[in-house]
């Protein structure tokens, strides 16, 4: 596998009930630890397999996975600007333009209507085939570039677009807004705009790459299948309660304006440029990870690697794939893209075979992480950091990452009880005269994910939404910049001291509310919540279900 | 009308009162909407003739409109840095250096005494005319220039600075700081900080557009003529009773740091290099364009236009005229000066023609987002986004911008109602024990612009405070985040979800306060201001009776 | 003296009772002015030796000088990072490489295990010394470094690594990882993580600068010895109580990850690059000097300088020595580098020399602004800012800044009394009930500095936080702001807006609790702190007792 820019882990949200999930009883976990043995095992052998796929098989996967307006789908109607999210499932082709066009008619016509596009495209790779197939040098960054359009001509000799032999001449418009090697489409009723198999047809193998993602599986069923991923993102979308029940759905879609890397490539390799280089900048990832929930853009750019990144890139060659970026491209510190796209000392469009917290911190991971899958995910990323760092500090570093993780999520967990004491007490101020249900599908909780995009008369209080920050907001930051080493981001400005300050609004509140009503204050924050400190002794309960679980598959496999 | 660096809407900031403007009757609507129809028609005109003015009759009026301390001048004294923010009436020469001193001296000094300031002119065009003079490649970026400057003499040559036909040699410290083509002056005594006219004598194109902008004039009186404009901040500024009235003069010149852009031209065009190029670079927006109250920089940063440009940057040339951006310089993506410069097509140093929220939104404006006036300026943008996108994608994408604003705006008036109901019923913590007024000519209200500036005592109270944010800061940052798109912006970092805690903050406070009072809790919140959704009804209306106006006119014009 | 990269006034934190410090009895006043007019004279004579120094010397003292673990180290133990961030005490060689190496086996090995690493290393100056000797042309930029070359061998020769006209082959892992010169080690007795001396036996004249700043003395003991400085920052990391107690050792070590400059020179000077052109870029110094509490990167960025850095920095040199920078390296804005390294017209790493308001301001600072100390200094800065500006430019601004800093300071300490107050009076919520002690050696207080780490109970109240926000963010970032020319960032975004804002939120709560407890409200806020305003007279007296110091002094040598 090889390279082709970009970034990491993508914002799945809650489920159904608002709140993060959480320990889940130990039947459950035994079992699950050891699918994931097994699951692991098949996903090695699936993606090491990838580069093999047949373009209509993956085409009619895509297909029958996508989730089109989801399980909500009776909550919500698209709104007009939907149909750029998901087009799939809601372009239309404008009806302003009827009759038949030709490849060069579509050409000449956006040249004068909209000369960005045009431009942008007329200086890409797209438009200019020939200056790669004639490269000579070996030592032109672009090089890999000619085997890749060999390999692309290839895919299409077998999809029989082309003839064996025949050339690729150009991609112009028609061949990804119609049909590839198309001469000419009826403007009004065959234009498309690209999904994510327009672009396959031709990059079968980064399409291939990028679906593989579906098959991560986690050991104790912390996410869905296949999340939180690229390649379900638009499905994490549509299946968050509050997003479809939303009666804003202008604001709504700011949530489609990132969750469409499902449908689309072009979230990283913008239009009409398809630039690989840009998409291997960390400025690529930007858009959608920066901000109050995962601000991985801003942790980076803040870190050591961010700062030798923006000091030296002028040296750096962006157009170098990734695999070669230390030697060739002249990367002194990695971006984005070099630790996200690694796996194993190669590179590909798959980003969640290293994801181990995932998304947000929560308890089901926390109590897991001795599990062998958390486990060689470390051991993983220890291999990664080495390419630069000794493993003596790569081991080190990542241990302090998960112990101050660790250390967040107890603080954000005792915030919880009280918060959710309140709830329980009817203590919340208005929750007995004026507080409505958030709208359907969703439903009422304390401090729920929704509360974060949705208030009406006392719903959420505002300690309610203060733990929602905790969770969603200050906890995530911490741990985003423990990873990305941003040390005052996860120290003082955002992360721990953000939880400290959260904390004390709510502990004040409870006393003030506790006192008021004459209930005992603090009752429920003197004492953590039971159980946190039994997780090594379940972790180790669960080693050895795991070991009875394979001896038992191999005893029966014999008999 | 050709290009010259830079950016947008500037802030303005509130009426006297301290409130954002509200809902006008009815009757004065219908007179404002007759006399908008004319105006834009005056407008247009005035506009197609600016390249025409001469340069003594421009600078008349420029020295006519200028507000000097405003009307709040008995209020204030200017403290010594404010001579640089505004020259024209507060700079005064040094007394340390006397006597008459040649141009040559001018330069021969401060090579040695402000190396800094003489590099950077050294290596402007300023200081090498001739090389500009002498381009005779029309491929040279900058070729431009050529005809810019025979323009510019053809100007002095009518101010009688040159004879016809002779060339002018440099542009030197004592052009601008004394008099263009001076050879002495006496530094005691004549020594000039520029202001915009000083720029104006050759640079009288650019002085007329940016001057047009005060032709700016609102349909129903939503903001005062020219506003908000770069052509009329210093005047925002001074007439602004908060600032007027502070005793701390030091912060209040922070306002002037970028309100001075009426007052000179080196807020874009740094001294001493006063490059177009620079000014052509988002960047040069930032210093004034960030922050909570109008996050431009932030938004398009971090929106996939800001993420193209950054990633791409290196591979565009800043030299070429904005005319020529995607043609000649390569943009693959709009940078702020394309989007704002441009009107119709055409690039200019007036940036309010398609201003329709302005700086922040209020229901005076959403209330009348029908009328012609912004129908027709939400025309002009969809032009502009059409030069890289389609017409059906430009017009979703705005409508959703529209409507998302308006989706903000209503969640803050509920909570006004909230704020302005304690207020009206006395029961703010401290309101009848320690409430200071605060310092003429500011006037005590609730949630005003001045409680973002001042406090004392329990004047703001915590909701009153938390109000303004929402309307000053958050709904902008909503508004701001949506035009620019940021999605994370808007959605939940800034913008909807601030939204959203900011109201359960008021909302706690206002069951909590009621309870204690014995006043039912939350009635105010539980229906939101009547009126709200009748403004179609009233756009409606105001349509017919501009049509009647219109009839009226033409018939009165007829006998 | 001349110039090598990075950044400026480095964070402290304050005494052990948690809060910063205050006003300090006039007795020792007048002792301490005394005191340090006799240290600016030694320190003048110091620093201007400090070139000459030897080596050996300079080590000794530097051990001696070094805190180890600190005051604290009973009550902390280091986790496995913090050997990387403080070598000196905790690392110990891996043991799982044995065996001698050679210095090819290092490089050779190291080439296919870390890679990263040694690309970094295969392009720097390190590895290629040769390429500098070789340098004829002296108007290549890196010209310079043919005579630091020459140095660093006479430094050599007399500590015995080089003979006499030997010159240095190649800097390679061997000789900052074992020593200088040395052809083998055994890699797990040996091995070496280099902290400051490492780099001096080379670099002495560096070493000798950035040492220098530990000579720094407060007049009036604002700061201990040294303070604030690169210099000894890992001993006011070790010296924090709170740092020391806090059982989150991960979150700690967080400070450690820039409270290391103390130890190791690769803060600036990545490893393992080294470059100098990297360290005189101001995102060298963003890693460090960003954030809530000392949000330098932020102001430097969206000030004036920061954008002509940002969109001119493409035609800038950094390969030229800061001296040259405004000659041959084309800066026409400072960089951090610029401003902070330069003292009376030379450069140096001794970044102090004009700290005024250091870290954070306070009354003892306030109140001593107009003694020879701080006035000497601020003319120091004058001179700075006079290589751009007019000297009346200057002074104007910094009059500015030092009365914008002073209005903040006025409004933090009028909080600070209103929150002592509550807590005097035992009114804060759960003071008498649910309050734990901060963990030793950290002693509880009210708005102290443990409160923005640490949490329990109700310890810190809600208002004791916003507190000791006030003092550690919202004042410093609007004196940051100020200093730095951010108009937004002091005026609105951050700094005063923000104090206004917690103001009330402070005295909204101040009002509910004495009126719940039946104390009159706001007693304390009516009236600012007595003795505020008294500060002239006290300095006037100040002053006169120094002279009177002098004169006895004076006195007592002719007898």
């Amino acid at each position: 596998m090889t390279s082709f820019g970009f970034v990491p882990i993508l914002c799945t949200d809650n489920d159904q009930d608002g709140l993060p999930k959480e320990h889940t009883p130990m039947i459950k976990m035994t079992t699950t630890w050891l699918l994931a043995a097994l699951l692991m095992f098949v996903q090695l052998t699936a993606s090491a397999t990838a580069g093999e796929t047949d373009f209509s098989g993956l085409k009619d996967k895509y297909e029958k996975d996508h989730p089109g307006k989801g399980k909500f789908s009776q909550y919500w109607e698209p709104i007009p600007i939907q149909k750029y999210w998901n087009p799939r499932n809601f372009y239309q082709p404008p009806t302003a333009v009827s009759g038949e066009v030709s490849r060069d008619q579509c050409v000449a016509c956006h040249q004068s209507l909209t000369p960005g596009a045009f431009h942008a495209w007329e200086n890409s790779t797209h438009a200019k085939l020939d200056a790669i197939r004639n490269l000579s040098n070996g030592q032109d960054a672009r090089f890999y570039k000619k085997e890749k359009l060999a390999e692309i001509e290839r895919n299409l000799v077998k999809q029989g677009v082309l003839k064996e032999g025949e050339p690729l001449k150009e991609v112009g418009c028609i061949d990804c807004h119609g049909k590839v090697g198309a001469q000419s489409i009826r403007h009004d009723k065959d234009l498309v705009m690209p999904d994510r198999t327009q672009c396959g047809s031709c990059h079968l193998q980064e399409f291939a790459e990028a679906e593989s993602e579906k098959d991560q599986q986690w050991p104790q069923g912390q996410w869905g299948k296949g999340h939180p991923s690229h390649a379900v993102d638009w499905e994490a979308n549509v299946e968050t309660a509050i997003w479809a029940g939303m009666a804003e759905r202008e604001i709504a879609q700011g949530c489609d304006m990132c969750h469409y890397q499902q449908n689309k490539c072009d979230g990283c390799h913008t239009r009409h440029s398809f630039s690989a280089a840009e998409a291997r900048q960390p400025e690529a990832c930007a858009t959608c990870h920066n901000g109050v929930d995962h601000n991985e853009w801003e942790n980076y750019t803040l870190s050591k690697h961010g700062t030798v990144y923006q000091t030296h890139k002028s040296t750096w060659n962006f157009d170098v794939p990734l695999k070669d970026a230390l030697t060739k491209g002249g990367y002194t510190a990695p971006t984005c893209q070099y630790c996200h796209f690694e796996f194993n000392g190669e590179f590909s469009h798959n980003l969640v075979r290293k994801v181990r917290w995932g998304f947000n911190p929560t308890p089901a991971i926390a109590d897991n992480l001795k599990h062998p899958w958390f486990e060689g995910r470390k051991e993983n990323w220890n291999t990664t950091c080495a390419h630069c760092h000794s493993p003596s500090f790569a081991r080190s570093y990542l241990e302090a990452a998960d112990k101050g993780t660790l250390a967040g999520l107890k603080v954000e967990q005792e915030a919880k009880q009280v918060v959710e004491g309140l709830f329980r007490d009817g203590l919340l101020p208005g929750q007995k005269t004026n507080r409505p249900a958030p709208p359907a599908p969703e439903k009422d909780a304390p401090g729920g994910f929704f509360q974060l995009f949705w208030a009406k008369g006392n719903n959420p209080s505002h300690v309610e939404r203060v733990h929602a920050d905790m969770w969603e907001h200050d906890l995530i930051k911490l741990y985003k910049g423990l990873v990305h080493g941003n040390p005052g981001g996860f120290t003082y400005t955002e992360g721990w001291s953000e939880l400290m300050r959260d904390y004390a609004v709510i502990m004040d509140e409870n006393t003030r509310l506790r006192e008021k009503s004459g209930n005992a204050p603090g009752a429920a924050a003197a004492n953590p919540p039971a159980g946190k400190d039994d997780s090594n002794v379940r972790n180790v309960l669960g080693g050895l279900a795991l070991l009875a679980g394979i001896a038992v598959l191999l005893y029966r496999r014999k008999h």
